[in-house]
């Protein structure tokens, strides 16, 4: 098993700069602490790996194989990533937004965007000898990373909050993990992983950023997106943002992208969508903070966004400011509200994750912050089907038969 | 809104041959009430529509737009089909069959293969002007169509039986859907809308085989294993069969490749696969009829193959007999294990129905009807997250915390 793709250079420290070998396994950076990210060969690539070679590839995220770290292997794919890129004719005309568009991620394997990290991860892990992996999860991370340690004969634990919607947990339970549930949120589960990896230290952790490869299975969204609007990015993206992988694994796409003289120095505006119930890159952008406060007492049904401190927010504030972007707390009610209109109006099955960027974009078009000629890309990281409390709710409300 | 594609030439009776117009509106055959089947002028397309024109298409179904009877439009489609298909080497070592696949329908809009045949009956029905769609169906047929109708802005009125899982329930109702629950199975069901329709006349019905235009949905599943498998068709097909329009579909494609000169006269193996507590088509396979009788007391987890009688039986067991395949019963033990052997072994997410195909290939495997150096393709037509209530069991039973 070739355990480094063709054109990794090396990995690189996000905040100290350090530079580590690719082929062994790496946590984060062994000066600092903090993320690590992969670094190409992008000179070697530029002029070869072009657009034009794109179509006709892989139906999965693997189509981008030059800029991913671990070379692309049927055997340890679930078919992840290459979701839609769905227009959104109804909900644009009633937003004056015609040039609406929903990346829906809800058609991943496991139903949620976290098949794209863990995939990479899994593998980059696999190819490393590593033969336990954990994490500690909101629920999403966790199924998938199950279902890729099985599709790999990996041993898995995880560690969930109590309060983990249940197809989350069955997923990880049927696909033959040992399942731990913790009270409170993710950082509590965090803790309870870590005391537990000092026990079992041959557990190795895919936690965010905590390794570099979930975030190049990440940022293919970012590469997708340009794919899919036929050679351009959109002007303003709408992330439900956690833990941040997806935000920067988009922006560093981006950086990349502009490297391989793909595009220039132009950027979307990037929107870090958060819920009001805990809201701490929001909070941070709005005080002019480089770093996220611990938020206290974290609550909202969107269980993906309930990650009290980001170890990666120097960098999700960072990306939201270079990109002239911003940060919007909803509430759960309009969160719902989002979910039934979604589905009313464009038959979408949003998950509270994903609905928050709509009832964020409504935010922001009465703000005036979105204009009628602008392309603007919303994210559905998940299928309502693994949120059966929430739906029952949204249901509950608007006093239909349930 | 244009509402015939480009190289469809009629409508014609399977049954008696009898040809219709297809800019009308049309349900089954006015003269013998059998179905209708989309024929193409298929001489137009021969060299012009060919597999080397594929690669870089859609990632849908309507990536074989050529052989579809409504043109794309981006604004109908929620990303129904173009699925992984999936090598399983883990299982396929264990099973000794080396070159084996899964195609993953659940990697589909509202989590079922059922998205392929809504996707385009709903858009035909709304290109001649219907405003009202209805169905009886096991679930995940009233689900999809539940979602296509609100894309298209359409009303949907569906009837379910009362034991249908409740994610596909939900699924109707967050869309906007009228939905009606029958004691009984999908038989009850069914009389029941018909009934309603008898005072609701203008909702048009796309019960299976009941209008010309779903099984045009279901056929590409035949068109992209063709193309995935990189220009050739497996030996062997076992599908969960309820209606049977998959493998009339796939069987339909299959005639339309031969036409078109993609392939010779060669054909898979085709696998009706029913649960034993609903096995209308393996017993009247077994028994050497033409149709099958109506099944009495069905009862399975497998809500979709809880279909007692199939307006297309005489199809279904026709394309058996002319592939030289067989049909197969399996129990609901055998196939919850199959769920929990394949999330295991592969990390794939099972829907009872899809996990019946594993189970039935188990069966073969062991009678000596397949043989190692076949391709074989099993058919996951859902993610088991639509049946919370049967991985709920599932987990019961091997005693693993829930
Ligand atoms: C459905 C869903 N959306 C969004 C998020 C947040 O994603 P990120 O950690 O990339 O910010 C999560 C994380 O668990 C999630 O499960
Ligand atoms: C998940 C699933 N698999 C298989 C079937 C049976 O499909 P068909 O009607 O094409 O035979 C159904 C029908 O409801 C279903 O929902």
């Amino acid at each position: 098993m070739q355990s480094v793709a063709e054109y990794v250079d090396s990995l690189v420290c996000s905040a100290c700069g350090a530079a580590f070998a690719p082929a062994q396994r790496h946590t984060t950076c062994s000066h600092c602490g903090k993320p690590l990210l992969v670094r190409y060969r992008i000179e070697a690539l530029r002029g070869r790996f072009r657009p034009e070679v794109l179509p006709g590839r892989a139906r999965s995220l693997w189509r981008y194989a030059e800029v991913l770290p671990v070379p692309p292997d049927p055997r340890w794919s679930l078919g992840e990533g290459w979701t839609p890129l769905l227009p959104q004719p109804r909900l644009g005309r009633a937003l004056g937004l015609p040039k609406l568009y929903v990346k829906d991620e809800s058609l991943n394997p496991g139903g949620s965007f976290k098949a794209r990290g863990l995939a990479v991860a899994v593998a980059a892990a696999a190819a490393r000898g590593v033969q336990q992996v954990g994490v500690a999860s909101a629920g999403n991370a966790a199924g998938a990373l199950a279902l890729y340690a099985a599709r790999l004969g990996l041993r898995a634990v995880l560690f969930l909050p109590e309060e983990t919607p249940e197809p989350a947990v069955w997923e990880c339970q049927i696909a033959g993990a040992e399942v731990h549930r913790v009270p409170g949120t993710i950082a509590e589960a965090g803790a309870a992983f870590e005391a537990y990896r000092q026990e079992h230290p041959d557990i190795f952790s895919v936690a965010t950023l905590r390794e570099p490869y979930r975030v190049e299975g990440k940022k293919t969204m970012g590469y997708e997106l340009f794919e899919q609007l036929g050679g351009r990015l959109p002007d303003v993206i709408l992330y439900p943002t956690g833990g941040g992988t997806g935000l920067i694994g988009m922006w560093k796409a981006f950086e990349e992208m502009e490297a391989l003289g793909w595009i220039g120095p132009e950027r979307p505006r990037m929107v870090a969508v958060q819920a009001a119930g805990c809201a701490p890159i929001v909070r941070a952008f709005q005080e002019g903070r480089e770093t996220a406060a611990y938020w206290e007492d974290a609550q909202t049904i969107a269980a993906g966004l309930r990650v009290p401190k980001a170890l990666g927010d120097f960098l999700i504030l960072r990306v939201l400011r270079e990109s002239q972007g911003t940060a919007v707390a909803v509430s759960d009610a309009d969160i719902q509200a989002a979910m039934r209109r979604w589905a009313q109006t464009e038959g979408l099955l949003a998950a509270p994750e994903g609905a928050a960027t709509l009832a964020a974009l409504i935010q922001l078009q009465e703000a005036g912050w979105v204009h009628a000629e602008e392309t603007v890309v919303l994210f559905n990281t998940a299928t309502a089907h693994k949120y059966p409390a929430v739906v029952r709710q949204v249901l509950r409300q608007a006093g239909g038969p349930v």
